[in-house]
């Protein structure tokens, strides 16, 4: 293939941005901060969103719209909310262009046109999602309410990174409003386990469950439950977070409801969410030097045939025999692609599908047909098999369900060998600067300390794992005494 | 249901707006002129997605997204079609907010954050989108490019209505690039036909294909196809546009690309969308005075079954009775709902499920199960059967199909009823003020013409039909030579 090809082992970050741009998944727009997600990494996220999709209206969720635009004044209700956004805002002060006098074909903004109030484009949609529940919650009847939504946001970022950071970027965010803090807390914890299902059965991923510390958490949450994974650098990515709202968005736009017993009461809420950064951790988890390795489960194509041949006879005859087994695996739910273009030859495709990582690569030529056999590759660990054409259905079908076993316990392996337990501050560093990992270690639970620790060390609290072990021991930074281990890392 | 009625024929228009409202479709925001799509409404529209989108691929398309923001020196490349635009754009000034000194816990713009070009919030994506095909566009080998985008747009409007005039809307829009003149055209037309079909067969409305006059066409297109529906109060709606855009975008933004003869040469375009409007248009041509009418393809619940009962274990006897049922529509691809709320009569349960147009609803009680029959009411006639039990997977079946055909039918009726040849002045103001319809007119060709009649009658071209007869005749206005017949009408 006609492009440089980077190691992990050399530069992480830069083989990570080229393979996005390689494997036709995203790349930069002309609009700052802003990703084109080309075709083949939006099938991915179509599958993405499908799968979760349909976890959502499976836990009873519904899906609804809601405006892009939040008018200044409500998105300042939540002070904290708004106190966390504020500062990556876009704002939409003007609603006209006019022909600009001084230069002929140009556009300006019409001064006319200025906004009475502006509009925030949305970083998040709790304020103009509250403000529309108001209307809908009188009494404990019209509870709960269980709305997600498909859409996109918007937060101004400097620094920026296909999938992981970029100013636009599209989401589900869920939000949900309940009659007491008991269910409100227990659809927070149920869709972060919907999260974590996703992350290990679809994604491949194994992620920790934890809750945030408050330094970490949703600005206008009162706790930010998270799943965290950990790259094949040792980094963390927080995958998914969901929010117990309390009733703080109730109170501040004023969400009242009658309960049963006929008093009024503030609703409670939970919000929760994940993005396209999934596609980040999705890429950085499973990919090689070769190209992106997909699990089966979030392939837009799962097998991928690659006819080797001389003559354009001999490759009609190949597809001939291929057929049946196109025909079969299809109707498994399977997408096969015949790859019959002749303007490459089978090297060049080879190496294409390795790069934009199909799981199960066939090559067929006239030989093959005269022994009935085909080489079968697998994406993961590029192994390769002679199967009889007989077999290559059943062979198939087990190698995908092989291939996405494989891909969660290559991820878990990765993520043991470089989870260190750190006792001492000198432990520590080892493990977060030169070991590269998580370092799961004791913390005293002050805000203060974390926040040293994160300065000293680029690390910070990754999440308090809600299978935390009680145990005693004292913070490896200030010695003070703590009860459990906390899982401290770098992260994206 | 505790709702003010408006029958359609003392206000048409009111009927509309508080249908849309009283069914959970959709509803004013508070940020001017955007909506809510309500779960109900969403639900439908995701429908229309699905089958959408199955289409679009059918013929060879895939998704991709492309960013929100169009910096303004794109936007106004294309001087056509930005100066359409120009004046219903939200302009993105600022990236920040800040504490507002003066006022606590106000935040206010912050004046440092001034972008240095202000970005234009997409109302169409054709300058972001040519912009990026630029660099995927060097070889006839890079061709077709085929890709749709499943988006929201912005379109500042004054004057609103839920669903057909929105300042924000949801819509797809295809946006593809070819090596020749024949093959966009080509492209153009398909996707107009793939419209045509999905009006017909799944929403039941019968439409116009069409191609727009100069006048009405798109901003930067060379022609605009059309798909144009009758609403049940004779006025027109259009559905869906196909824009032959020829070279236009690809010399606005220098898109050239060399032919297997080895010549440079600008690249053809066509794009195409239908919208949020689509769901306005499902809404009034079917629905009537108790609610909406859906068409069995697009409905979210297809039959409802409201048990009638005074115990409890009277209802769970009928809920038992209804469980294999309910499970054989399930397995056929049919969404049941068992409406056992205790909260409610079954008379509010039989307005309710009326006013949200599902399909085929089934009242049972004790005496039915004794009889083992069931009373079967199909929503677009209101026509009663009682059934036998044995007969009721069959007969809901059978009634679902006719449901769907009927609808067909009867918007294909009022059509026809409405369609009138016009063929002086008196007789075309009578059919677009007095009889309410659509006027087949002849017309003698000229922009000005046409100005002249939307001026005094309010009625515009909605199309030249692509199944035109020729035949000589006399503009209807000016008195001048016609070769044929084109559509006139009042508009949403």
């Amino acid at each position: 293939m006609a492009f440089e090809k980077v190691k992990r082992s050399e530069n992480y970050s830069e083989w990570y941005n080229n393979l996005v741009k390689n494997a036709d998944m995203a790349e930069h727009s002309a609009v700052k901060g802003c990703m084109v997600i080309k075709p083949y990494g939006y099938a991915i996220w179509e599958k993405m969103q499908a799968q979760l999709d349909f976890m959502f209206k499976e836990t009873g969720h519904s899906n609804a719209y809601f405006p892009l635009f939040v008018p200044k004044s409500l998105f300042e209700k939540e002070e904290k909310n708004a106190a966390g956004f504020a500062k990556e805002c876009a704002v939409v002060t003007h609603y006209r262009l006019k022909s600009n006098p001084d230069k002929e074909g140009s556009l300006m903004v019409d001064p006319e046109s200025k906004l009475e109030e502006e509009l925030v484009v949305r970083p998040t949609s709790e304020a103009i999602i509250w403000n529309t529940y108001k209307n809908w919650i009188q009494s404990y009847r019209d509870l709960p309410i269980l709305i997600n939504q498909w859409a996109n946001v918007v937060r101004w970022e400097m620094r920026t990174r296909l999938f992981l950071r970029t100013a636009e970027f599209l989401w589900q965010e869920g939000h949900t409003a309940h009659a007491t803090r008991d269910e409100a807390l227990e659809e927070t914890k149920k869709m972060l386990d919907v999260y974590a299902e996703f992350s290990e059965k679809f994604m491949a991923i194994p992620v920790i469950r934890g809750i945030k510390t408050e330094n970490e958490r949703f600005a206008g949450a009162d706790d930010t439950y998270t799943i965290e994974g950990m790259m094949q650098d040792g980094k963390a990515l927080q995958m998914g977070t969901s929010h117990f709202l309390g009733q703080n968005f109730a109170k501040a736009f004023d969400v009242k409801f009658q309960t049963k017993e006929g008093n009024l009461e503030y609703v409670w809420a939970s919000s929760w969410g994940v993005s396209t950064r999934l596609m980040g951790a999705l890429i950085m988890v499973h990919s090689d030097d070769e190209g992106l390795v997909l699990p089966p489960k979030l392939a837009p194509i799962h097998v991928v045939i690659v006819p080797v041949y001389r003559s354009q006879e001999e490759m009609l005859s190949i597809a001939a025999a291929m057929k049946p087994l196109m025909a079969i695996l299809k109707s498994s739910g399977y997408t096969v692609k015949l790859d019959d273009r002749d303007t490459y030859k089978p090297g060049y495709k080879f190496a294409e599908w390795e790069l934009k990582g199909v799981p199960v690569r066939i090559a067929v030529g006239p030989r093959d047909l005269d022994s009935k056999t085909a080489e079968v590759v697998r994406r993961d660990t590029k192994e390769k098999s002679i199967v009889p054409m007989d077999d290559l259905y059943t062979h198939i079908c087990t190698l995908l369900l092989d291939i996405q076993e494989n891909l969660y316990r290559r991820a878990e392996q990765v993520r043991s060998v470089k989870t260190f337990l750190a006792d001492t501050w000198d432990e520590f560093l080892d493990v977060v600067n030169v070991k590269e990992g998580f370092a799961m270690a004791h913390w005293d639970g002050s805000a203060e300390t974390e926040t040293k620790i994160k300065a000293l060390s680029k690390a910070s609290i990754r999440c308090i794992p809600l299978d935390q072990i009680q145990e005693e021991g004292v913070c490896v930074f200030s010695g003070k005494p703590s009860k459990g281990r906390v899982v401290f890392s770098k992260a994206y």
